[in-house]
């Protein structure tokens, strides 16, 4: 069972998965901590105190602070993992990291395509007639940018306006604003993740790499359908709808934008880069790119890898000229959003085999490591959203996020926001269903075995009848009627043995690809906020991962976010991005003979 | 004296300098005549029937037509000079050729950046999953091009409707557009000659080199001012006068693509590329770029090369994906006109030392040949323009265009149009001093020589008073009242010594540079409609060109709009345009110390 904890971070609150660090668990939500190294444990640096009861001090931690330092409850946020509510304080920066640490603990050393550098150039003279842009390049010794139009328009006014000291803004090989006096010292980011359901987005400083300010909220292409096959159909339908979605996207991008822009205090002309990571119909849709062919087989994208994209061209509000790294998609049903992923998770750089699912209506795997990586989408259905399931909610306040059984044979709920019980989400449908099939109410087909035969036994109490389908009831309603009650009937059950049988035929197919067994998987990275909340235990006993043991299975978070903001700190993982194009070998589920049979033998438990 | 030639091709009437060949006066006029040697008198494809009296055939009609042809009126247009009048008859063009004539005698090989190429693709499947673009990208084997986002937005329906068969269209190294069905026989590109004055639009069939039609008119920036200082003086008093001029100079372009496509049946989504020539302040000002730093010394641009632009960057209607080559320039008085005009002159390319001087109220000369160029700026001022001359008018109907002494002694007047003469203009200024000089009315000084010393001399009687000044009259009123004729004053005398000695002291600066003196000049071409009128015998008596004999002076024609077409016919002339950036030394007059004591020197005759 996966839990999550409450943290306070100088006074704000967040809510992280168990057991991650506080360095990371501050990094993820924005929150800026002191380091050079990165969380490695070695700079020291990333200092914060507790004024809640602290832990035990590390090894380190005795290292890194005076004795009555330890006693007012200062600890190394990286060596610190988040395992019980605690209120920390988190010192304001003294150093301008080099490098940030996003991701899967990936250490990004920053080196952001946008760089700044301030110039005071000497005036030109009938004897030096060196033309203005020529005078700036010139002085720009270590790039060549070539500049944009709209650059030149204001270039002449600017300069002797500011007595030509002017600093020049290079995104990756342009020239894209000269602006007057010295701005070196603000730079600024947007990072997308734009998910079907939510979009998030985080506002970064280039010149620190740290987080300023991050939000999400849902896509508001959302009354178009909660899938990507219900959006790319109402294009179809409507042509007209095309244009549509494309508004909502972009609005939602720019209400994001206006927000985490106005948390940090930033101006959208100091946004001089923007990267988003979607799958390919989100990024289709957002740039106004007919998105029909991928929702029809054969599933073609118009592109994989997109060309220049501005800002503009999505919508964000920024510097006029500020350009965007769309990550670019392996394929219709794995796209940038998963290439993202990779690159956060380091899937492309370690040299151990890893398994990288992000489960959701589409789930994405990806098999391999440095040497060679696999990739496929599987068609897992709506049940992981609670969208198909009776008593199904979405994770939010009221849900049942996690069932277990109790030492005392009873079941053991935990439910979102601490109110009573409203439904059940996908981390409690997995859990529910891998306690049935311990408790043997349910067989190895997924079928409830008959009442007769578990009478007595723990639990069956709580088997019922609700119109003529036999339930069992998780949460009795107060009058203790079944059909008032939440409860799992037989075909939820059904409905998530066909989502976690696609799920497991998809990486079954792609270990035999590979000629490899389980055995051969070091790890499994579930991505997305899904799999922070999954209990590897219950996964591995219903068979939606491999059993590689429950310690193996990591929550990676949101990675495609991650994602994103790497490429806007490091020209090296926006390489590394691109190269995973070429990387990656997509495979096709659906165009193979042997895929109703695999999936046949993995329904069962 | 220059003399023009009326003559009528399919009806058409134009005019033409005496002396080009019938093929160049065609092409220059956008007329297609057949040709696959480029009016090299090779391929004998280039005939024409004279419907007025012909020319004694050449040998080469003798072998290219038969007996009865010639008695017919059939001749090769390359090989047929305009010395008078005449009717032509041009047959329909039978093959494409594969190289055109533009400029001076240049013969281009065609090599447009925009090609077409039909493609016929194979549909994807299930196991042939490649997207759309890498599906077009695959099949363009001699070509990488990048695409435009906007391609990629309709791309998959396109391909759906068209049944996978469709045209590429890539314009250098941009795939600019896919079309359905097979349009590889339709691709038009734009040339602009964008003067201050006049504006000239060609526009050109890209399968075949040939002009599809030409027009031109006065550029709408007129009303802010006859000059680029005008013009840059008003966007330094009023704020709004840059878009204004911008927005002028925009609907002049746009005016006149429409007029040329209208007039070639060519849908402005058929033109792929468009090229633009013009000086400086023009190109700065059509593109809302500042242009105060060029009005006021040290007058530097903003850029000598500018960054991509695409045709709705100019205004131009055309293919909304369409780029724009606009010309680099070399200072701000040695503009992008001058390096079409280089081009198209084949300035850089003959081994031979030569002089190119575009006379108008910036001057523009250029020295040099294969091995160097040398370029520079004189600032002329008004008087070859008729703007600051008493009885000065532009070069319309009613100018006096050229003066010469008859066998009698009297003056012979040559009148635009064939009216009642009712000023002059700058070509008949230049003839009227060179006259006066030659009678001894004026002294070397360019002072009118006292009414005694002359009096009963040839031409003596014209001299006459208005007001207190003297004058010679070229064309008496009817009443035989000097102030009511044409006259010339001694001020226009001066305002032209003035104009010549800067342009004088220009070349004269520009031979020393090199070390070199007048004798080792082989050519001087004379650019601009100006030049073309000019008569280089006058030009020689008042030193306004070294002397070189007159018979080494040419017209060189609008070279800076056959530049223009080049670049749009040959991506090798585009290189060769950009090169010259690094070939041409611009020299700065302003910055000489010896500019005014060699200026003084040139202001006699």
């Amino acid at each position: 069972m996966s839990q999550r904890v409450d943290l306070r971070f100088n006074d704000r609150p967040v809510r992280v998965p168990l057991g991650v660090t506080l360095f990371d668990a501050a990094s993820w939500n924005g929150i800026a901590i002191d380091s050079t190294c990165g969380g490695h444990g070695t700079c020291k640096k990333c200092r914060i105190r507790f004024k809640s009861e602290p832990p035990a001090p590390t090894s380190l931690d005795l290292r890194a602070f005076t004795e009555q330092e330890i006693e007012d409850g200062w600890r190394l946020a990286c060596r610190t993992p988040a395992t019980v509510e605690a209120d920390v304080e988190v010192p304001p920066l003294t150093t301008r990291p080099k490098a940030a640490t996003v991701g899967v603990g990936r250490q990004v050393i920053l080196r952001p395509a946008v760089r700044k550098r301030y110039l005071e150039l000497t005036e030109p003279t009938l004897a030096d007639q060196v033309t203005d842009l020529e005078r700036i390049l010139a002085e720009l010794t270590d790039l060549s940018p070539r500049p944009d139009l709209a650059v030149l328009r204001s270039l002449g006014t600017t300069l002797r306006q500011a007595d030509f000291k002017v600093t020049a803004v290079v995104a990756d090989e342009t020239l894209i604003a000269v602006e007057p006096g010295d701005t070196t010292g603000r730079a600024f980011g947007l990072a997308f993740d734009l998910g079907t359901t939510t979009v998030v987005a985080t506002l970064l400083d280039l010149t620190t790499g740290t987080p300023v300010a991050v939000e999400s909220m849902l896509n508001k292409q959302q009354p178009f359908g909660a899938d990507v096959i219900a959006r790319i159909s109402a294009t179809m339908l409507d042509p007209a709808a095309r244009d549509k979605l494309q508004a909502l996207a972009q609005e939602t991008l720019a209400e994001l934008s206006s927000a985490v822009c106005k948390a940090g205090d930033v101006l959208p002309e100091e946004v001089y880069e923007v990267a988003l990571a979607g799958n390919a119909t989100m990024v289709h849709l957002v740039l106004g790119i007919d998105a029909e062919s991928l929702g029809v087989a054969p599933f073609i994208m118009s592109t994989r890898l997109l060309p220049e994209v501005r800002a503009v061209d999505l919508g964000v509000p920024a510097h006029p000229q500020a350009r965007a790294v769309v990550f670019p998609a392996f394929g219709a049903y794995v796209g940038g959003d998963i290439t993202a992923g990779l690159l956060a998770s380091g899937m492309d750089r370690d040299s151990r085999i890893r398994l990288f699912i992000d489960i959701g209506t589409n789930c994405e795997i990806a098999l391999g490591g440095r040497e060679w990586l696999l990739a496929t989408a599987a068609p897992a259905g709506p049940a992981f959203e609670g969208a198909s399931i009776r008593c199904g909610m979405r994770a939010a306040d009221g849900a049942i996020e996690a069932v277990a059984i109790a030492e005392d044979g009873d079941l053991k709920l935990t439910v979102i926001g601490d109110t009573e019980p409203g439904g059940l989400c996908g981390s409690g449908l997995v859990d529910a269903v891998a306690a049935l099939a311990e408790a043997g109410i349910i067989d190895a087909s997924g079928r409830f075995v008959p009442t007769e035969e578990v009478t007595g036994a723990p639990l069956a109490d709580r088997l019922a009848m609700v119109g003529k389908e036999r339930v069992f009831v998780l949460h009795w309603s107060a009058d203790r009627d079944p059909a008032a009650s939440i409860y799992l009937s037989q075909r939820d059950i059904r409905e998530l043995q066909f989502a976690k049988a696609a799920i497991a035929t998809g990486w079954r197919i792609l270990l035999e690809e590979a000629g490899l067994t389980t055995d051969d998987v070091k790890q499994v990275l579930l991505a997305g906020s899904f799999g922070s909340y999954l209990s590897p235990k219950s996964a591995i006993r219903i068979g939606l991962v491999p059993d590689v043991g429950s310690r193996r299975i990591i929550a990676a978070g949101n990675v495609a976010g991650e994602g994103a903001k790497m490429v806007l700190l490091s020209i090296r993982d926006r390489a590394a991005a691109l190269a995973l194009l070429d990387e990656v070998k997509y495979v096709e589920l659906s165009d193979r003979s042997n895929f109703n049979d695999r999936f046949l033998t993995q329904l069962g438990f």
